[in-house]
C-alpha cells in the first residue's frame, strides 16, 4: 500500500522559475535524490549569479532568460516569481510550448486561473497550484479529489498569517495595532506595504480560489467584499473575551440552497474554543462543509518555504505521474454573481463621548430597521469622553446593518465611527 | 478551475456489494443525478428482497449473487460488506475479472492490502480505500498524493469513534467505564460485542493503512502493540485534569531515524487545549508531522453512513476519471519490524491500601531502572483502603517502565494493578 509517484515513461524534467525562499526549498526537495521520477534541469532567477549554490548538480542549467527555459525540452515549469507582470504571459508561453505548469501565485490563479486551465486543457497539459492557498496544507486536492464525491456548500478560513499574527499579538499581549504591525513587520510576517494582507485582498485571492475549486463557483477575486483588520483595537478583545470570543480574519464564500454565491473577507469574532480561535501565527485553517459529509477541517503550515514547497512538489509528483494520461482538470465555466451580504449576528463596538440618550438613540435606530439586540456590553473604567461599549445582535444581512449604523453615524457623539464584526458560532 | 471528474469514454458502470447505512448512502448520491460519469447497475446484498428501495432506478439489477455482479460488465466494483470472508475471496474476484474496486474494509486493506495491490497492479487496475480510514476525512488522498512531496515521519491519530465516545462521557459526566459504555451501546455507538474497539484492534488497522500510505512503511496489524481502554476509571479524568488533560485513545506511528518503525494503540494522556482533546464521539483527528512541511492535521466525521460514503464516492469517481490511464497505486513492498517501545512521559496511577511506606518503596524501584519522576498527585477525600494517587514520569521507554512496575506490583498493598498511560504533549 505504499505509494507516491507512479511508474513514468522517464524521468520528467523540470525548471525553476524563481530561486527565493521557496524555490530554494523546492531545489532542496528535487535534489534530494528521494523522487526518482523527477529531475531539475534549468533554474531561471533574475541576476542569476548571485543566486548560485554549490548543492544544486552541475547538470542544472542557469539562466537569466524565462525564453531559453520555455525553448528548452523541459516537461514542467514551476512558477513561483509572483505577480502577475511578466509572470502571466510566461506561464501561458509555457503552456503553449507544451509544457505543464505548477505555479504558488494566488494572484495569477485567481485572476487568470480560468484561462490558463481552458488553454492547459486544449493541450492535454494541467496547471496546479495547491501551493497558492494555505502553504502546505494539500486542502485544494482534498476538496477536488478527495471531497468529490460531496457537495460542498461553505467554505470558511483563516488564510492569511500577517492576519492571524497581528491579531493573535493583539489578543495575548493586549497592544495597539500600530504596535502589532510594527512587531510583525520587524519578525518578517507583514511586508512593508502590507495593505494586501490586512485589507483583505490576499485572503479573497485565495477565497476566489477555493471556491472555484472546492465549491465549483468561479468568482472574481474583485467581486470579492473585504473590510480591513486595521480599525480593530485593543478594547475589542477585551470584549470579545466576555463573549467567549477573539478575533480573526476570516474568509468565508458559500452556495445558498438558492443557489445564491457569498463570499467575504473581513475581521469577525470566533469563539476562543474553537479551531478559528486557537489559530496563530502562521497557520492556517480551512473549515467546509458539505450536504452529505458535513463538516472537515484541514490545519497546517499556511506559509514558510519549506511546507509551500512541499505543496509544489507534491504538486510536480502529480503532473509527472499522470505522464501521458489525461489531464485532471475540468472545463473552466463562467463566473458566478457574487454577494458579500451575509446574513449573521453582529458585534458592534460604539466609541462615544458619553451624555444620556445615546443607547436610546442607537436601539431606536436598530428597532427602525427591524434588527434585534441581543445584549449590550459596557466594561467599567473607560475615560467618559472616550468611552467603548458595545451591542451584540440577533442574525441580519450585513446591508441592513450598514444602513442602520449609517444613520447612527450622523449623531455627534461618536469619537470614532462604530465598528461591526460578524460573529460567527 | 472548478472540476471533479474528468471526462470519461463512456459512464463507468458501478456495482454495490453490501446495502447497509453506507450502501444506501452510497445509492442516494450515485442516484442523486449529480454525477454524469457513473452509473450505478448492480445491487448485491443477502435477501435483496427486502432491501428493495423504490428511489433507486429501475435500470439497476438487485441480486443475491455476488458471481452475477463478477460475471457482468461493471468496471468499478464498491465493496462495503465488511468481515474477511467471503469478502476477501470476490474483491480477488472482482480484479480478475477486470474490475476495480473501491471499498471501506479496514481489516481487509489491514490484512491483504499488499496483495490486493499487487494484483490490482498487474492488471492495470485499481484498489481505492479511503473509507477505511476516519471516514469521510480525505485523508489517504492528502497523505498519499496533498504530501507526496514530503517526507512523512509520524502520524498520531483518534481512529476509532467507539473509545471517542466513551472516553469523552467519562470526562464530563464522570461516570464508570461499564456506565458510558452500556450507554454508547444503547446510542449505537458500540456493539454487542465491542472488543475491536476498545481493545484497539479497529484502530491497529487503520494505523496499518495510514502507516503503509503515510510513511510508506506497510506494517502487520498483527505486529501493533495495542492496550484496551477498559481499565480506564473516573478517577483518572479527575488526576488527567489536575494535569491540564484528558484521556483519548490514540494510535500512533513513527520512523525514527534510524529507520526503526513504531507503532501502537493506547488510551494516553493528552492536553484538554489540544485537538486532541476536544474530539468528541464520532469524530476523528489524524495529524502527521512530516520532515519540510512540519505538522497539518486532518478533522471531520469519522463514520456515519453519509460521510463515509462521500469517501467510497471520491474514490469511484477517481477511478472513473482515470478511465484508461495508469493505476495510482505503486508496487507493495515487504513488510517492515514495528516495535510499540515508544520513549514518553507518563502517568502511572496506584490503587492502594495505604500505610506507610509505599511512594518510597515505588519510587526506589523507578531509581533502580533509571525512571526518573516528575511528580507525584495525590487528590484528598479518597478512602485509605482504596487510595489512587499519580506518579508522572519523564520520558522513558515503556518496556523499562513495564518492567519496574512489574516489580512495584509484586508488593501486597496494591488494590487493583497499576495503570501507565503515555503523555502527549
Amino acid at each position: 500500500m505504499n505509494s507516491t509517484a507512479t511508474e513514468s515513461p522517464r524521468r520528467s524534467r523540470v525548471a525553476l522559475l524563481g530561486f527565493g525562499t521557496v524555490g530554494q526549498s523546492v531545489a532542496r526537495i528535487l535534489c534530494s535524490g528521494e523522487l526518482p521520477h523527477v529531475q531539475l534541469t534549468h533554474i531561471f532567477n533574475r541576476q542569476v549569479a548571485r543566486k548560485r549554490v554549490d548543492w544544486v548538480p552541475a547538470s542544472v542549467t542557469w539562466t537569466e532568460s524565462a525564453e531559453e527555459v520555455l525553448a528548452s525540452d523541459v516537461d514542467i515549469v514551476i512558477e513561483l516569481l509572483g505577480g502577475l507582470r511578466p509572470t502571466h504571459e510566461w506561464v501561458k508561453g509555457a503552456l503553449l510550448a507544451g509544457k505543464s505548469v505548477v505555479t504558488a501565485n494566488k494572484q495569477l490563479m485567481a485572476h487568470f486561473g480560468t484561462e490558463l486551465l481552458d488553454l492547459a486543457r486544449s493541450r492535454g497539459l494541467e496547471v496546479r497550484f495547491e501551493a497558492s492557498v494555505a502553504g502546505g496544507i494539500p486542502v485544494l486536492r482534498a476538496l477536488q479529489e478527495g471531497l468529490a464525491g460531496d457537495r460542498l456548500v461553505e467554505v470558511r478560513g483563516i488564510l492569511n498569517g500577517t492576519c492571524a499574527y497581528i491579531l493573535s499579538r493583539m489578543q495575548s499581549e493586549t497592544i495597539a495595532f500600530g504596535d502589532a504591525l510594527a512587531e510583525a513587520q520587524k519578525a518578517g510576517y507583514a511586508e512593508a506595504d502590507p495593505s494586501e494582507d490586512l485589507d483583505g485582498a490576499d485572503a479573497a485571492a485565495k477565497l476566489a480560489i477555493i471556491s472555484a475549486v472546492g465549491l465549483r463557483r468561479p468568482i472574481r477575486v474583485t467581486d470579492i467584499a473585504t473590510r480591513s483588520i486595521r480599525p480593530i483595537e485593543p478594547v475589542d478583545f477585551l470584549y470579545a473575551r466576555e463573549l467567549g470570543c477573539t478575533i480573526r480574519q476570516i474568509a468565508r464564500a458559500s452556495v445558498e440552497d438558492s443557489g445564491a454565491v457569498f463570499a467575504a473577507v473581513r475581521p469577525a469574532l470566533v469563539p476562543l474554543s474553537s479551531g478559528f480561535g486557537r489559530v496563530e501565527g502562521s497557520q492556517n485553517l480551512v473549515t467546509v462543509r458539505g450536504v452529505f459529509g458535513g463538516e472537515t477541517s484541514f490545519f497546517g503550515s499556511g506559509a514558510g518555504g519549506s511546507p509551500t514547497a512541499v505543496a509544489v512538489v507534491s504538486d510536480v509528483l502529480s503532473v509527472a505521474a499522470r505522464g501521458d494520461g489525461k489531464p485532471s482538470n475540468a472545463a473552466a465555466t463562467k463566473f458566478y454573481t457574487v454577494s458579500g451580504d451575509f446574513v449573521a449576528p453582529h458585534y458592534v463596538r460604539f466609541t462615544v463621548s458619553d451624555k444620556p440618550g445615546i443607547l436610546s438613540q442607537i436601539t431606536t435606530s436598530y428597532a427602525k430597521y427591524g434588527i434585534n439586540i441581543e445584549g449590550v456590553l459596557q466594561l467599567p473604567k473607560f475615560r467618559k469622553d472616550r468611552l467603548p461599549f458595545v451591542t451584540t445582535l440577533e442574525e441580519c444581512p450585513e446591508s441592513v446593518l450598514d444602513r442602520a449604523l449609517a444613520e447612527v453615524a450622523q449623531s455627534d457623539y461618536h469619537v470614532q465611527p462604530p465598528l461591526a464584526l460578524p460573529m460567527f458560532s
